[in-house]
């Protein structure tokens, strides 16, 4: 639903450096320009030659073929090579037109500075690369929606790919409501609660590779808020009102998403455990969601519908970050809900197994003292100790 | 042996804002400053009471308790409460002194202004977080070496913490050597080849929370190498000599590498697969890795070795990204040594399935097309389809 009402979404792509591209989101698929290698070329340190002058080549009867000399590394091979000759390549030099293989220096012996001796046979191709074995011209070589790794870079360096398209970082605005909240720099009086919410959604932000174009703490007031969020839809593509915890917060909270010109409020209050009060609505064009004021469903949410949404939005094609363990405890379902049970993973005998952790509603230590958690689906009867599930990394 | 003969090295300490400490790895560990939550505080909508109040209270035969008006968010509660008095709460308000537990909106109803019925016994502490549930003053709460999480940046929010202590970014530098190589914005000729490396080891580095201090791409010259690794130790913590995969550039690595004054080289061929020609040694203090020249060996050797020395140089306890897959292949083993194999992992069934990739030696495009690799020891005499392994994940 949240995927239909925005695919008219679009995040603008720009040009960058491969050198600033580790992790950002091809925009477009890459097609090679250049082979990889654009000449044939040795894997060992040897003799190129052509297989054929060494059929039946031994130990007891060696093939004698005339030495022409070297190729150099980095050098065109220029000569052309007959039958009955050959000439030493480095690893990773050009072999000669007329070559078919590479005969490694252990398997032959210079007889004097032209003859050559040759004690095993070779077939064609042998410790050869082909032109265009790696990458041939023209090959799309990475799809659009990738997020790129180590091992991408080093294929766009391959093929002379200094600079690519990706989309640009999407940008969050966080606004944080509640009249109990005080920012880190200010005296923390009796009543009031640090604004943790803002800091640890800047950086699932920043990890997921978005930028924060603003944040701001706003008071428990709808005038207040609505000149906030105003803001916020001007200077960022998704918008993410955190807080509220109370009734009558989450009320205004949908009023003032629906005094904007769009969709307003389409989900209000989703079927799962922990994250009951999530918004997710529509005001001027962008997307604007409501998170829980508590920290560790504020988490859970974000990494299940704004990770979800923004992925969906830049095509990537990762999966989420999830591993398998073997439960060890059996865990009663809430009917009807997803519910998601967070839990730390141990290793024993080789095996990864997952111990619920708890806490009360509200803890962030809880979140902090997690590896991940599991999902149960609203349909399942609870799970029993024993039965492997994958587990969502946190 | 690696860890013995650096155990002397160390990486300075700067202090930055937590908005900033995303993945930084933490140099000392965070003591807590105030309670989290600094007064007792209701999780839900509801009335603060005296448990004692409400024993016995029940649909038929409620409790009547005295209503004492409302406690609002964000405020403290002056008000002390007496027996039979009862006082309203929002979720996340501060519970009143003489109170010890609040009952939910659902289970009491106001008769008139000052008059409370409430219709379930509550238990000592019900639906109340008490001053340091989450965390204690005084408390240990996150470890020297751990790399921050945004659950951690929220629990420093809670905190107060708004600027903490990490290590100073690890400073590379990364020489690339070979005759054979044109960088990404120069024309390749024949018997030329881009350089991969460099960008390669680029983005791990920045993975890996390493910043670049410099690169070179350096022709095989015993004089020229050296110059530019003096000048990579003056700048950097550990210089990356990449490539020279021909053995005489190997050799006149080692040479520079022994040229200055420290242990010199103390690794000088590693036996892993692929990674042969891998070098370890010291210069003027500092660690010099001499990796080789092919891409696929070169990202494995920064993964195992580079990856592991920085874990260690940082205290980070973090462990490797790494799955279980079940093998879907047979596998011999290299005797004495250690072998990698990249593989891809396959869903089927619910299950994991490790499916090995290959390519030539030096191919680029078989670590872009690999989602990770697994070990083999030097001992191990291959291993079979159906076997269970971890996958260390690229």
């Amino acid at each position: 639903m949240m995927i239909e009402a925005f695919k008219e979404y679009h995040i603008e792509i720009e040009e960058i450096n491969i050198l600033d591209a580790t992790d950002r989101v091809l925009a477009e698929a890459v097609v090679a320009k250049e082979n990889v290698p654009e000449f044939n070329r040795s894997t060992v340190d040897g003799y190129a030659v052509k297989s054929s002058d060494t059929h039946g080549a031994s130990e007891s009867i060696p093939s004698f073929l005339t030495l022409l000399g070297e190729i150099k590394m980095g050098e065109e091979a220029k000569v052309k090579i007959s039958s009955g000759e050959a000439i030493y390549v480095p690893t990773g030099g050009m072999i000669p037109e007329g070559t078919d293989a590479v005969i490694m220096i252990e398997y032959a012996e210079k007889l004097d500075d032209a003859t050559l001796m040759v004690y095993r046979p070779q077939s064609v191709g042998e410790n050869v690369i082909l032109k265009g074995d790696d990458i041939k011209a023209g090959e799309r070589i990475i799809e659009k929606g990738k997020k790129l790794t180590p091992q991408d870079i080093g294929v766009l360096a391959a093929i002379g790919a200094s600079k690519i398209n990706v989309y640009k970082r999407p940008r969050f605005f966080i606004i944080s409501t509640g009249d109990e909240l005080v920012d880190l720099d200010e005296e923390l009086t009796m009543g009031k609660v640090r604004d943790i919410n803002s800091y640890a959604l800047y950086s699932l932000i920043i990890k997921l590779g978005g930028e924060i174009s603003g944040s701001s703490i706003v008071r428990d007031d709808f005038e207040l808020l609505r000149s906030s969020v105003e803001n916020a839809l001007e200077a960022s593509d998704v918008v993410i009102i955190s807080g509220g915890s109370s009734v009558g917060t989450r009320d205004y909270t949908s009023k003032v998403i629906n005094s904007f010109k769009g969709k307003g409020v389409f989900v209000h209050g989703v079927s799962i455990k922990p994250g009951k009060p999530t918004i997710i609505g529509e005001g001027k064009g962008k997307v604007i969601f409501g998170l829980p004021g508590h920290p560790v469903s504020s988490i859970i949410i974000f990494k299940v519908f704004i990770e979800y949404f923004i992925k969906h939005l830049l095509n990537i094609k990762e999966n989420i970050n999830k591993t398998t363990a073997i439960l060890d405890f059996n865990f009663p379902s809430s009917p009807g809900k997803e519910t998601y049970q967070t839990v730390n993973i141990v290793e024993r005998n080789g095996k990864n197994y997952a111990i619920p952790t708890f806490g009360k509603s509200g803890m962030i230590t809880l979140l902090s003292k997690s590896d991940g958690y599991i999902v149960l689906k609203p349909h399942e009867e609870g799970i029993l100790k024993g039965e492997e599930r994958e587990v969502y990394l946190l």
